[in-house]
């Protein structure tokens, strides 16, 4: 690779920028200012769940919107602080510091840094595959699971009560506990909000649109029901004193720029907070990977998995160095980018533009800003995350599924975000390993009038007797190799008529080194009671290793291009009169199957 | 099952001791006598490899052995103390408290008591699949290393110097240093066993038999050579008061049969040992059951894996309460009691009272037997486990196994036994998940003269421009899920000519959530650029499944039962003629394919 294709590969902007165009300039700009609009209370918001002061949202969302947008691929992705990462920031820093303490936003900082390292480095050694490990049932119960348990997290701020915890119970039981001190005002604001903001998600654009509104404009106002309710609320707030009567304000927000910081050097709260990192970057980048493909296939664009992570790992080591905390794109956010028209990565760049103006002018105004506003709007964008139906499609597709998504959901309810996730990610793989370690093998026959071969308790096939065909519906290695040396020797055993086993392999991706201990096995014992092996349609890659090894050698029997070669060979009479049979079984079998 | 009938399953016994008649008893009680001259030096040499008492090693061969016989399945395994175990023992143990204290063995038999209930539980639930998890180029390459580290551990005894450690380098850098405290006579003891051994394993039978010994008892004589090299050291010692001239004896040893103890009650110790517990049952179970079903298959018998955990698992409880350590099937003890005609486990049985007697009779003959030459058959013994042809075997045929392989060796001895176990274990299944993440798609074309699809890379083919046919290679789940979409989406974007694409399904296992996910966007993203999906050779477990779907619904195009069918439906004319050509491959491809 040259130098300069280098560059390109690494440097998206040098390839869209090249382009760059007044049209496109006014596609980027109108979409950075929606953005911008729905991003203020959102980054407020996820720093308090996060449990940051709220200016950290804001600085969260400048460096890494700009960083993202010179190194990322998608051309819609809106990067910032997100819901599910906040919580898992709270979990992750509130294991080693107290809430409030310099210690907590250190610590916050340092797990941006280690997060955007660990993205970085995985990205400049493509294991973007990685990421595949977090199945989609796996993703889809981890965020239903983080949206209910942030949102039951909010409930405090909406009751105005004292209330902590990271599992659901812990979270339940304290504002049980609690309740007594709730607030009345307070409530009635965060009920007001919460209402508000559900009646503008769903109903605000028809309204709109029915009083006359264009559909662009009334796009655009529905969007922005959460700075209508962060005004109102601030303003009411402000002109009734209601936060000298016991509703809980934002306060002071400093007014200007982020702080150039660095990260703390400090390798023991490193390694501890090495786990969480890796969490966090896992979730974030499959979370960001997957809005990012869905919104570049609706424009027949293509994203580059492994450049992805250098754009979203150098957006947190962005954040880590202007005083931010772990960020990720954003699902709502991006949907918005696109539909508001963004045309490149350059939208982003625009959006942090409009956050650091924001953060030079508009935070004075937010003193009066009630917590239970920010609340609302967060119970209100999680609650969109939560997707029940998906649990009712995979429970009726497949069991395996259902059960990794179940333990997912519960563990991360019942014992917290990280348990959840370790949990599913290794019930899943460990479901694949129990299932490939009990593969379905079939007894095949011939179907009459084709060459073809098929189970014969499924289709009208004819077999020979002394001729045992085993379809191995699975590769062979090691957790099924000793399953296949009991299948096969238990057959044999059990009839006595069957002089040829025919292993037919038309399924075997490849074969291990314990695999072909288990067949060489097969081979001499099958040979010792005067059964040959035989084995047909062995793929190229499978049989160019097998000629490595003795195996070919010793094998008592031929090994036939086709299963239909092998009964031509050993049973001539029968493959040609079945062969020549009428055809029973219809060819196209789209519901006969 | 009749009450009668589950216990015939877990008491074995019940089923062979209704048979037992005389030539029977004739046969084991041979086998016996010489297992049991071959365990007495074995026993207390492996106890003190172990950190134990001599006796320990006796004791842990009375009990455990009378167990497996109730409950093991195999005619021929020889279970007691071996020297892997040993060796994980020591570290297990090493690890809680100092080695010569009473902590120390109550750990030990603690440790013996974890790993039977462990081993039990699995034979009950069934769990004996697991084991397959220790791929056989991993559980190979951890034998080499222990061997390697249990001769080298054993040097100090051979020199006379004090060393310790747990890694190879530890355990060298350890003799280097004391080195200059070596002491000549115990070398000299040391030196002269291990070579007398190491020619009485090899040479002794040949010689006798040339001397115009019988083959059986030449065989019998050569077997009984460490207890020779025992009693000659031990007289000499004696006879020269060695021991008060620097060479270290077993001294004293209890005479009389094993206590009656009970495990120590202390959940923080079986906590701390619950990991150790569980790679000993894991290490113990496979080397066992794979001497087991070896000998098994050299008698066409069969054993149970299930059982066998059963019958391992009741034999180290059985150490726990009779003062014992963890204990498996050795292999040169088990082989040495088959070929010496042992025909059911009731040689074991026997093996058990002949070291009972031994306990009571012969313990004050130990007194001044020196660990040198316990150390010497130690040395010998292992030196017989590592087996360097199988790593040269497993590089020449898959790079994969090899890594594998490599990394449990270089594990084991750089970082100890646990390190190396785990390492290799998750290894390995590691490197099947990355295998299985890019699986091998072939583009694939009809040989002529067949109805025949294959490579078009390897075979000469005809193929259609028209249609894409994609033979995938592998289940689809969710690792290689995403790398589907990308493989199929870029081919089409290339070739503007496809107009059907059609995926060929006979390796296709199972379709998991996440992969019907990425098959519903394909078809999505295919349909909206003009070309049809279908599927070809689906299984019907995996067609099952995908009827529980809305995906046949949205299916584009057909659902072939065979690929050449749909080549005839979708182009008849060339699907015709190539079927009719004059055929070039050969049937039978055993070297040319």
């Amino acid at each position: 690779m040259s130098v300069p294709a280098a560059l390109r590969r690494y440097l998206p902007i040098l390839d869209w920028g090249a382009r760059y165009d007044r049209a496109t300039f006014e596609n980027d700009a109108m979409a950075a200012v929606i953005v911008t609009i729905m991003l203020i209370p959102q980054s407020l918001a996820y720093a308090l769940l996060a449990g940051l002061p709220a200016e950290v949202g804001l600085y969260a969302s400048i460096a890494p919107l700009f960083l993202y947008g010179v190194f990322g691929t998608s051309r819609a992705l809106a990067v910032g602080p997100v819901a599910v990462v906040s919580l898992m920031t709270a979990v992750a820093v509130g294991q080693v510091a107290a809430v409030g303490t310099p210690e907590y936003y250190g610590a916050a900082i340092a797990l941006a840094f280690l997060s955007g390292l660990m993205l970085v480095a995985m990205g400049l050694m493509r294991l973007g595959f990685l990421a595949n490990y977090l199945s989609h049932p796996v993703i889809s119960g981890f965020i239903t699971a983080s949206g209910l348990l942030i949102a039951a997290s909010q409930l405090k701020h909406i009751l105005g009560v004292p209330a902590s915890g990271h599992t659901l119970f812990e979270i339940l039981g304290a504002l049980r506990d609690n309740l007594d001190q709730a607030d009345g005002r307070t409530f009635a604001i965060g009920l007001a909000a919460a209402g508000f903001l559900f009646w503008a998600r769903k109903r605000l654009k028809p309204a709109l649109l029915r009083a006359g509104w264009r559909a662009r404009s009334a796009d655009i106002a529905a969007k922005a029901g959460p700075v209508a309710a962060v005004a109102v609320t601030t303003f009411l707030t402000w002109a009734l004193d209601l936060h000298e009567k016991g509703v809980k304000i934002v306060g002071a927000v400093p007014q200007g720029l982020p702080p150039i910081s660095a990260p703390p050097l400090d390798l023991a709260l490193w390694s501890q907070l090495a786990l969480s990192a890796a969490l966090i970057s896992a979730v974030g980048f499959v979370e960001s990977v997957s809005v990012a493909q869905t919104l570049a296939a609706q424009k027949r664009q293509r994203i580059v998995p492994d450049q992805e992570l250098i754009g979203l790992g150098a957006a947190n080591v962005g954040a880590a160095f202007t005083g931010g905390y772990p960020v990720t794109g954003g699902f709502a956010r991006s949907v918005v980018n696109a539909d508001a028209g963004a045309d490149t990565p350059a939208a982003g760049i625009f959006t942090a533009l409009g956050i650091a103006l924001a953060t030079l002018l508009l935070t004075p105004l937010l003193f009066f800003l009630p917590q239970a506003t920010l609340a609302a709007t967060i119970i209100v964008a999680v609650l969109g995350l939560v997707d029940f139906g998906a649990i009712r499609r995979v429970w009726v597709y497949s069991k395996n599924d259902f059960t990794a998504m179940a333990a997912t959901i519960a563990l991360t309810l019942g014992f917290g975000v990280e348990a959840g996730i370790v949990a599913g990610v290794a019930l899943s793989i460990g479901l694949h390993l129990h299932r490939t370690s009990r593969p379905h093998f079939a007894v095949v026959g011939l179907v009459p009038g084709t060459e073809h071969f098929r189970n014969v308790k499924r289709h009208d096939v004819v077999t020979d007797p002394a001729i045992f065909t085993l379809r191995v519906d699975e590769s062979l290695y090691f957790p099924n190799a000793r399953f296949l040396e009991d299948c096969i020797l238990d057959a044999v055993a059990a009839d006595p008529a069957i002089r040829h086993v025919v292993l037919m392999c038309p399924a075997v991706n490849f074969i291990d080194a314990s695999a072909l201990e288990s067949l060489e096995a097969i081979n001499q014992r099958l040979s010792a009671s005067g059964v040959t092996l035989h084995l047909s349609e062995v793929k190229g890659p499978v049989m160019d290793r097998l000629r490595r090894s003795h195996f070919l050698d010793d094998l008592t029997g031929d090994n036939f291009l086709t299963q239909f070669d092998a009964y031509a060979a050993l049973s001539p009479e029968l493959a040609r009169r079945v062969r020549a049979a009428e055809r029973v079984t219809p060819a196209r079998t789209a519901m006969a199957h």
